[in-house]
């Protein structure tokens, strides 16, 4: 991104604080503040926030030692020493503000001070604000996602193709293989990388462990990473030799369930028509008890963001939305699959970020 | 940590709870329930919580999708389904709590809902609650910060003894290379790396960027990674060349303060004393506002939790605190240097978790 991409950014978060309910806006180090600035930063227990008064100029309010590394020119910056009161600091700027939203990602630590230092402020979520702007989607945001996937797209099918050894070697082994691979590809950064081997793909956010992969048992791979801040984030599986009957099955509905929700993501349907595309396909086939999670969640600077493709979300589709979809079938203690790509709501039709065979192959 | 102690946390936590002046505790993912049951997963939108209610037996609240890896056995679980509502599932089993201590880390996310849903429910902190307990730290975990720091030694030494090349090098490039010396060192994981060349040692949180290194400059490193779940974090600076004589003036004042600081570490004495005694001797020198950042702060589960070395925590320091001692001199623009290492209080004195040269090298 180029500073005046942020800078059209952090005018149009004015112009959201101005025509919302809110009188100010408090955004933290997090998906908030790289999508305004551009600054990223390890969360930690300082205050260190881009404060957005309802006509103002917008102030970051940081340590001392972190201000150096605040990227764009033009913001002033008001810097605080760890011997001075950063709350109070925060308190002053936002003046006589009674409506105030915090970043989603803000944590309790500074939260609850706020509530009990000022309990008549009536506080709220920046989702609320400049939620919208985030979900949808530019044109170079929709790149970096589709390359994004294309990064991942590379290491899948290797899993799928059989170029990756799985059996014989523990969970832990494979997981850091792709995570090497998925770098090696042109991700930043590896974020996670579930492998679920035999009953342990039965357990959808497995954490890769010491278990060996065997012959004749599914092996589930969840991965994905950040790519100029956007992730990538697609499943596969594949069976390591012969697939029996009830597995092939199984993925049949589930490959059907994928498609039923693709096609109805498109205008004028809502996140939660999606969900029960696929769980319509999913229930009528006889899975609806092994379908245990909703059926996507919106994707960009976070992993999971808005919109949540889930019963009771009734938010009209759009250009620039971005989200995944990845129904699943588990059987505790047994086996479980997920077929899981990226899309973009285009304007003229859905982009896939994600283009890996969705087959279910032996290898 | 074997599940015996995991349990016995459990117990401890619940006794806090009682004593304590709230009602219940709502313990989120992150380093609370680590702590107290070793369960570990990515932090992500779904409420996934640890509920204490004083008198009551501990229960998960968690999604369905997650619950199979929650390691603790005997711990009662009650799974929810995206598409039911979460935080009414919570409300149900705090009951008429009317005061709740949530997680630190716990995001606004589900601590603004809670305010709004409940406004009569009084908040606080879990810090103020199984705090204590987190902070003494038992024998293993002594063991696994004294571990986790000797494994960063093995990497600051090889920087400070010219095995690793820098001229010529990008500091993200050396960044790369110091991760994964860290893991081959013995760390589960790299955690950070931080390499501030020239001018960008004078930013204390520098970002690894595309600077190449140069001769006859200061370059910082701040690195550290987890082992076992505990954190290492030590900074050690070298010099490409010859060393001007003010850095060297400028090391020797470190250094001292440094020493002030570990000396400054023992009982009856608090955390405010400890950050005195650097500050002092820095002072002196006259380079107090060359020190934009307070002495240290608690390690453990986290990189930065209680206590804190800073001006102002009267906290009386007591065996099993454990936390950095790390003062800086910065001169924005031209160069910087800090010295950190990690400190155990125990029943006879101080262990020092790194016991990597204190000095600045030539290299």
């Amino acid at each position: 991104m180029n500073p005046a991409e942020h800078r059209r950014r952090l005018e149009s978060a004015g112009r959201a604080v101005e025509s919302s309910p809110f009188d100010a806006a408090v955004l933290g180090v997090g998906p908030d503040l790289e999508y305004l600035t551009g600054y990223s930063a390890h969360e930690l227990e300082r205050l260190n926030v881009l404060v957005l008064v309802a006509g103002q100029d917008p102030v970051m309010l940081m340590p001392r030692l972190e201000a150096p590394g605040f990227p764009l020119d033009g913001v002033r910056i008001d810097d605080w020493l760890d011997s001075e009161d950063a709350l109070e600091l925060l308190f002053a700027l936002v003046g006589d503000a009674e409506k105030v939203a915090v970043s989603d990602t803000m944590r309790a630590h500074f939260v609850v001070p706020i509530t009990r230092r000022r309990p008549e402020l009536e506080l709220g979520l920046a989702s609320e604000v400049i939620g919208p702007l985030r979900m949808v989607k530019s044109a170079s945001e929709r790149k970096l996602l589709l390359a994004s996937g294309q990064c991942a797209d590379a290491v899948t099918t290797d899993l799928m193709e059989g170029r990756v050894p799985l059996v014989g070697r523990t969970e832990r082994e494979v997981a850091l293989d792709i995570r090497e691979r998925l770098v090696d590809a042109g991700l930043d950064t590896a974020e996670f990388a579930i492998v679920g081997s035999g009953p342990n793909s039965a357990s959808p956010h497995h954490a890769p462990g010491d278990r060996v992969i065997e012959r004749g048992e599914v092996v589930l791979f969840d991965i994905g990473g950040r790519l100029g801040g956007y992730h990538s984030d697609t499943t596969r599986c594949v069976h390591t030799g012969p697939i029996p009957a009830e597995i092939t099955e199984a993925w049949e509905v589930l490959a059907a369930a994928h498609q039923a929700a693709v096609d109805a993501a498109v205008p004028p349907n809502t996140c939660q028509d999606v969900d029960r595309a696929a769980r319509r396909v999913i229930t009528e086939a006889g899975y609806a008890d092994r379908f245990i999670h909703r059926t996507g969640h919106g994707i960009g600077l976070q992993g999971h963001e808005d919109p949540y493709i889930v019963e009771g979300n009734d938010l009209l589709l759009e250009p620039g939305h971005a989200f995944s979809i990845e129904p699943g079938i588990y059987f505790e203690g047994r086996w479980g699959i997920r077929l899981e790509d990226i899309v973009v709501m285009g304007d003229d039709g859905l982009t896939r970020c994600n283009q890996a065979a969705r087959t279910l192959n032996p290898i």
